[in-house]
C-alpha cells in the first residue's frame, strides 16, 4: 500500500471563508479525504466480473458475475475493517461498531449489479466509495458515534429487490418472477447466500437506521452542462407508467377517404405531441415520455385500427404527476372526438416520489463547500435503492457528473477526479451526519 | 339449367326517356341481362376452394386452392362457349371469335386469388360476372364484332403478376420472389400451367386489345354512404410508399430534461399529424397513411432514438402525389429542427396512376342509365389488374357497393342484387363498347 495517498489536505481558509460554515464546525478546517487512487483502482478491478469487449459491464443481478464480484467486495470490506454478512434478502452488508451506546447504524452504499451491456459506474461507484470511506475512517483513526454499515443492495436494476426487501416493500408474489439472469428472484436470493423463506428477518422499521447516504453518477447531463461538480439530490422522482390503448377502425388505406377514417395512428401522433405540450406547459423538472408504440395491423397500406403506446410521467411530487395525467387524459378526449377513436389507460407501475432529508442535503452541500467545489440541488430522475431506504430514516444522495449524460451503456463514464471527489463528499457527509444526527 | 332466368327485361320507355340516349342506340330498348341467380350460385360455389370457418376465403395465388378453383372456372368457361387456355404467365383465358375480320379482342375479367383470410367477392365477382356475360351473350344468340376474352389474371393479390406479365411490366428478377403461397413466382406460374421461361410469349403490345373491362367490389364505403348503385371508375390511383427514418438520440427518460431531448417519437407524432394535415389541406380524393411504425429501443423508460414509419400517398395524379410529398418533406424539416432530429426518406414502391378511358367510362355510365340505377364517377383507391391492362388499350372499370366498406376480410360482403346488377352493367358496357370502339 502506498501511504502517501492517505493524507489529509488543508484547504486554504480564504476559500473556506467564502462558503457557509459547515455544520460540524471548526474541526474540519483540515479536510478529510478518501484515497481517490485506490477507489479508481477498485472501480477498474471490478470490471474483471462481467466486463465486456465493448468496454462496459454485463453483471446481471443474481448472475455468476454478480456472485464473483461480491467475493472481491467482501475482501475489500474486510480490508476496511468492516465485518461482512449477507442478509436474508441477499444484501451484502459490512458493519463496524460506533462509540455511542444505543444509536442506530448510519448506512451508506449502493449496488454492483448492472443492466444488460451496461456501464462501469452505475452502482459500482457508490459501492466502492462507501468501502473507501469506511477504510479512510479506519486509516485516519476516526471512529464514529454511530455504528456504520456499508450496504451492497441485491439486484437493484431488476427492481430494487434487496433494498425493497429491507424496507418492507417486497411483495411475496415477486419471489416467483424471473429476472434478467434467468433465475427467479427466489433462486437468485438463495444463490447470493440469502434465505428467501425468511425475508421477514431482513426487514427494518422506520427508526431502525440513523440515516442513509448514496453516492451515484448522475446518469443525466445537467451537472456537466452547468459545469457543476456535485449534485445534492432533493429527492428521487415518483414514476407512473400507463399502457394507453387507442381504438379506431382498421381499414383499406386506398379506398377509405380521409374524412371517413377512424385512424388510431393519427390519434396516437396527436397524443404524443399532447404529452410533450402538457408536460412542458408548466415550469419544473417533470418529464413525460412515450417510449414504446405498437400499431396494428401494422402494414403501410392499412389504416391502423389499434395503437398501444406507453406513457411515463416522473416528478418529485406525486400530486403533480396526477395533475399532469388528468390534463393529458382531458385533452386526449378531444383527440378521440376529432379522430373517431377512443382512449383507454391501464396503470402498470408506480414508484412513489422519495424526497431526501433536509439535514442530509445540508451536510452534502456543506461538504461541497468545504472541498471548494460547486454544487446544485437537483432531482434524481432515475430510481435508486435510496428511494426504498428513505422509508426507514433520513436519506441523502450525492451525484457526480456523467460525461455526455450517458448511462446504461458501455459509454457511461465519469472522470477519475469526479469519482474521487464523490468519495470525499460522501466521507464529509458521513462525518457531518454522524456529528449532527440527534440519534 | 333453369331457362326462366335467361330473360330480357323491358325497361319502360318513360324511364329511358329521362336518361341520356345510350351510345349503342335504339336496339337496347329491350335491356339485356345476365343470369343473376346463376352468378350468385357460382360465387357461392367458388367458396368450395379455400373457404374458411370464419366465412371468408383463403385462396392464395399459386396455391392448391387456387389451382382447384381454376378447374371449376374452366368448366364454367366451356359452358359459356369459351375456349379456355392458360398463357405462359399462368393467366386463364377463355376466348370466342367475333364476326368482324381483323379486330383485336375485347377483354373482360378479374382474378380469383385472395389475400390471406380474405373475403368472397374481391376478384371473384368480376371473374364470375365475366363468364356469365359471355354465357348470356351466347344464350341470347348475340355474337359480337370483336373476339372476346374472359381473363382470370394470375396472382393479383401478390402484386398483379399475371396482368403485369401480359402488359410487359414484369421484371425478370421477380421470378425468384417468394409469394404468400410459399412458392416462388417461377414455381407458382409453372404450378398453374404457365411457362416461366417463355413469359415473353404472353406479352401484348398497345393496340393488341380493343379494350378491357373489369367489374369489382368497391372495397370502400363511398357508394354505400351516398346510396349509389354503380361506381364508374375514373382511374386507378397511383401509389407511392416510403420508409421514413427519424433519427434523434436515445436517452434515459428519467434523467434527460424535456429541453435536452432529441426525441424521435415526438418527431414521429408531429409527422403523423403533418401528413394528415397536408393531405387534407387541398380538395380532392387523395389519401395519405402512416400504417406502420417501429420505435427503438422501444422501452417505456427510454426516449426513442430512432423511429421508422411508413408513408403512403395515393392519388389519380402522379404529379399531385409528388406535390404532396414535397409539401410533407418541407414541413417535416421544421419538425426536425424543433425536435433535434433528422428525417430520411427511402422510396420503396411505386404504382403509377392509370386513368380509365373516356369512352369506356361513358358506356358504363350509359349502362347504369339504361338499367335505371344511380351511378357516380369515382377513383379506385385500391390497385387492380385493370391498371396493368390499361397499358394495352382503353380500360373501363365498374364498382358495386361493399357493405360497410369492408374488404380483405371474411366480413367482405356485397348483396346478391348488387352482384347481379354488376353483371348486367358489364354486359351492357361490353355490348356498347363492341358497337362503338373504332377497332
Amino acid at each position: 500500500m502506498d501511504r502517501r495517498r492517505f493524507t489529509s489536505t488543508l484547504v486554504a481558509s480564504a476559500l473556506l471563508g467564502s462558503l457557509p460554515r459547515p455544520l460540524w464546525g471548526a474541526s474540519t478546517a483540515r479536510v478529510a479525504r478518501i484515497d481517490g487512487a485506490r477507489l479508481n483502482r477498485r472501480l477498474l478491478a471490478l470490471r474483471e466480473f462481467g466486463g465486456t469487449d465493448s468496454g462496459g459491464t454485463h453483471r446481471l443481478g443474481y448472475s455468476e458475475a454478480d456472485q464473483a464480484a461480491r467475493v472481491s467486495v467482501t475482501q475489500w470490506m474486510r480490508a476496511a475493517g468492516l465485518t461482512p454478512r449477507v442478509d436474508e434478502a441477499g444484501n451484502l452488508i459490512g458493519s463496524r461498531a460506533g462509540t455511542a451506546r444505543d444509536l442506530p447504524p448510519l448506512l451508506f452504499g449502493s449496488h454492483i449489479d448492472s443492466v444488460p451491456d451496461g456501464g462501469n459506474y452505475d452502482g459500482n461507484l457508490g459501492t466502492i466509495a462507501a468501502i473507501d470511506v469506511a477504510q479512510a475512517l479506519q486509516e485516519q483513526g476516526r471512529t464514529l458515534r454511530h455504528p456504520i454499515e456499508v450496504c451492497v443492495w441485491a439486484n437493484e436494476e431488476g427492481g430494487l429487490y434487496g433494498s425493497r426487501a429491507v424496507s418492507g416493500q417486497f411483495a411475496a408474489h415477486e419471489l416467483a418472477l424471473t429476472t434478467t439472469s434467468g433465475k427467479t428472484v427466489e433462486d437468485g436470493i438463495r444463490f447470493l447466500g440469502g434465505d428467501p423463506a425468511r425475508l421477514d428477518r431482513a426487514v427494518r422499521r422506520r427508526g431502525d437506521i440513523a440515516g442513509y447516504f448514496e453516492l451515484h453518477i448522475e446518469q443525466g447531463g445537467v451537472l456537466e452542462r452547468t459545469n457543476t461538480a456535485v449534485g445534492v439530490v432533493e429527492g428521487i422522482v415518483g414514476i407512473k407508467w400507463w399502457d394507453v390503448t387507442i381504438t379506431g377502425m382498421a381499414n383499406h388505406a386506398g379506398t377509405t377517404p380521409m374524412d371517413q377514417r377512424r385512424d388510431a395512428m393519427l390519434a396516437a401522433g396527436r397524443f404524443i405531441d399532447l404529452v410533450n405540450r402538457v408536460v412542458r406547459a408548466t415550469p419544473g423538472s417533470q418529464v413525460g415520455t412515450v417510449g414504446r408504440l405498437r400499431a396494428l395491423p401494422g402494414a403501410p397500406n392499412v389504416i391502423p385500427g389499434t395503437v398501444v403506446c406507453s406513457l411515463e410521467l416522473r416528478d418529485l411530487s406525486d400530486a403533480k404527476i396526477d395533475a399532469l395525467f388528468t390534463a393529458i387524459t382531458r385533452d386526449a378526449a378531444a383527440i378521440a372526438e376529432s379522430t373517431g377513436t377512443s382512449f383507454a389507460y391501464q396503470e402498470l407501475h408506480i414508484n412513489e416520489a422519495a424526497p431526501s432529508d433536509p439535514l442530509m442535503r445540508r451536510v452534502i452541500a456543506d461538504a461541497a463547500g468545504a472541498l471548494g467545489v460547486s454544487a446544485r440541488v437537483m432531482p434524481s430522475g432515475a430510481g435508486h435503492d435510496a428511494q426504498a431506504i428513505a422509508q426507514l430514516g433520513p436519506m441523502g444522495m450525492i451525484f457526480i457528473p456523467s460525461v455526455g449524460g450517458i448511462s446504461h451503456s458501455p459509454k457511461e463514464f465519469s472522470t477519475p477526479e469526479h469519482c474521487a471527489l464523490g468519495g470525499d463528499i460522501l466521507l464529509h457527509a458521513v462525518l457531518a451526519a454522524d456529528a449532527t444526527l440527534s440519534r
